[in-house]
């Protein structure tokens, strides 16, 4: 899943004409490739096929799914833990808004559907690269841009479900 | 995505020994391909791409998920009205259930979750066959049957959405 960082390309094309900024360019570069993915979204993780859906009241206040590359899916259907190295789950979340639409058809308050995005969370099975945070690597992208969550901090979340892998989501078929 | 009907024809082998067994199987063949899909869910439909989700609540009680196959997918991504033929969009849902897991990770009573399947709604767009309704077939599942929903009643729900081709969903980024 290791991605050729295009926005940094660009932009070295578009103004690394001195050497300080060709410097300058090269470190973040190589603080790049230390971001999960690059520090970009992989690509066509809005294409994965879906392992479940969720409701988050609260602050969150969301509508979510929870999608897995092809890796992470046969990991689910199969029923098969620990997770294996390449397997990704992705989780999409939707401001969660009533629908005066939906509710006018049903003829009563009760429909509400996703509105904006809020922001994508990837979790990414690599065993030795992530030892320490139970295998996997954990990322949160907000408007396309990783934002800086730290990965020990959504681990011990994830620890109560250890037994499931550090997963909490379960496959509804 | 006109299906073989795998199961008649297990039960035909299984029981037509008889004459009478056999018209009595060539009738039931007959009506199953008048039914949309032959009366089986369309295969790989687990499988598709996401559009949307959703949450219903009273008597429906559900989590849902929009699903739709690339000819869908498409359409909806390039905001095109109307659908092509060959568009099939399929509703899945599953009863909205607290997960005590997720609230104990959370801190706070605020988590649901997908829990067992209730049933899953399909439309498919065909404008000729389907002319009286809108161009779109409508059918229903539960526990992997057709379930004797009648379309006109789906169709005149849906009425009020023809701008947008009848479909309600909204794809979600």
């Amino acid at each position: 899943m290791k991605q050729i960082p295009v926005l940094l390309c660009v932009a070295t094309m578009a103004v690394g004409v001195g050497g300080a900024m060709t410097v300058s360019a090269a470190g973040a570069e190589q603080e790049k490739s230390s971001l999960i993915f690059g520090g970009t979204l992989p690509p066509g993780y809005r294409d994965w096929k879906l392992i479940s859906v969720a409701h988050e009241e609260g602050s969150l206040n969301d509508l979510r799914a929870v999608l897995g590359n092809d890796v992470a899916i046969k990991a689910f259907r199969d029923g098969k833990l620990p997770f294996p190295d390449g397997a990704i789950i992705a989780r999409l979340a939707w401001r969660y808004v009533p629908s005066e639409e939906n509710n006018k058809a049903f003829g009563r308050p009760q429909s509400f559907v996703a509105g904006p995005p809020t922001n994508v969370q990837f979790m990414v099975k690599d065993s030795r690269k992530y030892a320490s945070t139970g295998g996997w690597g954990f990322t949160q992208f907000t408007d396309g841009k990783p934002d800086g969550v730290v990965a020990q901090g959504c681990f011990s979340c994830h620890v109560p479900v250890k037994a499931r892998d550090f997963i909490f989501t379960r496959y509804s078929p």
